[in-house]
């Protein structure tokens, strides 16, 4: 699965020319402009457009709980799937407003859903093992869920595709392949996740920090993703790889998602390329690990719910940015006259 | 015109439970949940909604162009309006894919556009008088302005009205506004506007101050605005007044808006409940301003092209926090667990 870069300077050119055109004064729509070129240069257009976006959403457990580390017992996960199911969950109603198609994937919930109609089953096992203990999970269950997330990213018929997570203890999952893969100290990857109290976070953290010293040689990317990692982030992070290989762009959520995509960038740095970041959360190592990949956040609202929300919520910064691009008039075509100072 | 503040600690307790009983973290939905809060009190209820928002767009010239204090020529004030009645403009795109309605009203451009299908023609005057020299208008015409204003926001079907406006020089005018109204230093209420070279920012604080000199017995609001303002700002200020005693919500946009909303403030504090800030603007001004009336803004996106831009960007976010509100399963109608720890 090869990523190329989007590098196009006389693309890059043609778009900052287009931009540059249109009616407003030079440089004026600040962040929007900046994404126009991005979606320009991912689609290899001076036209860009948003076709069907897609959210998809991978719920899995973690083995680290036992450890205490959330705020919430461990069945939230699948009672919070079931209100994905029935369309009561934050995700359903963003996703229902800006139109956009959810897929909810069981990527490894410690619970047996049956069939169900609107569940895409990847179940790679009822969730991780205690990765305080073990690692999370084998190569071959991280290769198994790189390959599912993969084919589920083959199948979106958009161009675009945002990245949530469900998962009760994924922020500590999170945190941990953030230290590992930024050598950020650990104090400062660790937050309060759901709620923890400062008691609360002091205790993941110690618990990371004693993981990372038994786990002392792990190093590889997919090695520090199947001992730290998650079944949700390990699929997600498969998608991504697939998604930017088929260049469409990638919609990055919160802090979780991005973890996943710090996999991701290890293995196939031009993956950055490809991706726009919704949003700065306000789960505390967030703002560190987005700063790690250079990353600007369209949106600072405070969020830390996870599920996708972010990147629903700033799906409509994307349509502005195609559309101011495709639809504004020039100066010329305005005839309005240009600086004069 | 009294505008009453929409204080209600019993309306308010019951916003914060409803919002903490839905199936997410306490607080997890950020900037949104306070902007879930407020909309509710403004409308009066639990559950608030978004009904045919509006987006008014003032035009207007200043005389005060003539210090050479703009960086594009007097006529992009026109020319720019005819761009909006085209459909062409940034304004026009965002409104559009936000399914905002636009309102774009003459208060004052220095050109006759004749009768024209979609100009609500409320012309005072062909621009306003260069306040370096003299009042920018007589009391009589901000009187005008104030009540023309008033009588558009009355006549809007919907309950959230946005502002946005185009004036060549109206940066000027709107520093000066805010010079008067906050004491902050001119060297602080003044920016680059669309475009000013760094002599040219420092020419335009010399106008001010030289300005604020001359008329230094100007502090009433009204006084203030009638002096400095313009017409558009002064229409502006008036609809909002009027909107807010309508207990509409008034989506605020970026510097210029930001100080009609000044004027209308100190004419009646009251204001300020019924107020919504979109974003936080380039224009180097706007930060400090905001902060002046101790606002939150939504988006900060570099943005600093003005028209009611950040309004219509924001708008999405309105209809996200009346939808979670409205939408999201509570903990006890999904069978989700709540907090452990």
């Amino acid at each position: 699965m090869r990523i190329a870069p989007t590098t196009n300077p006389d693309l890059a050119a043609a778009l900052t020319a287009a931009i540059n055109n249109k009616t407003k004064p030079l440089g004026s729509l600040g962040a929007l402009e900046r994404l126009a070129s991005r979606l320009g240069l991912i689609q290899d257009t001076v036209t860009p457009t948003i076709e069907k976006p897609a959210i998809l959403v991978f719920a899995g457990d973690h083995g680290v709980v036992a450890e205490g580390v959330s705020a919430y017992p461990q069945d939230v996960t699948w009672q919070m799937v079931e209100n994905f199911l029935a369309q009561g969950a934050a995700i359903n109603v963003f996703a229902r407003q800006n139109n956009i198609d959810l897929h909810v994937v069981d990527a490894g919930v410690n619970h047996d859903f049956g069939a169900r109609p609107g569940l895409v089953d990847r179940k790679i096992a009822n969730g991780t093992r205690n990765f305080a203990l073990e690692p999370a999970m084998t190569q071959a269950q991280c290769a198994t869920a790189l390959e599912h997330g993969a084919a589920l990213a083959a199948d979106l018929p958009g161009n675009v595709v945002g990245f949530g997570e469900m998962g009760i203890g994924n922020t500590t999952a999170a945190a941990a392949l953030m230290y590992k893969l930024t050598g950020i100290p650990v104090a400062e990857c660790v937050g309060a996740g759901t709620g923890l109290s400062p008691e609360g976070v002091l205790r993941k953290q110690r618990v990371i920090e004693a993981a990372a010293g038994r786990h002392a040689g792990v190093d590889a990317p997919l090695a520090v993703l199947a001992t730290f990692g998650g079944f949700e982030i390990a699929m997600m992070a498969g998608a991504m790889l697939k998604a930017a290989a088929l260049r469409k762009v990638l919609l990055i959520d919160g802090f979780i998602v991005t973890s996943a995509l710090l996999v991701a960038a290890r293995i196939e740095p031009a993956i950055l390329d490809y991706c726009v970041f919704a949003h700065c959360s306000d789960e505390s190592g967030h703002r560190r690990m987005l700063d790690a990949l250079g990353a600007e956040p369209l949106l600072q609202l405070n969020l830390r719910l996870g599920e996708g929300t972010g990147a629903a919520l700033a799906l409509p910064l994307l349509h502005a940015a195609t559309n101011f691009l495709n639809e504004m008039a020039t100066f010329e075509s305005a005839s309005v006259n240009e600086k004069s100072a």
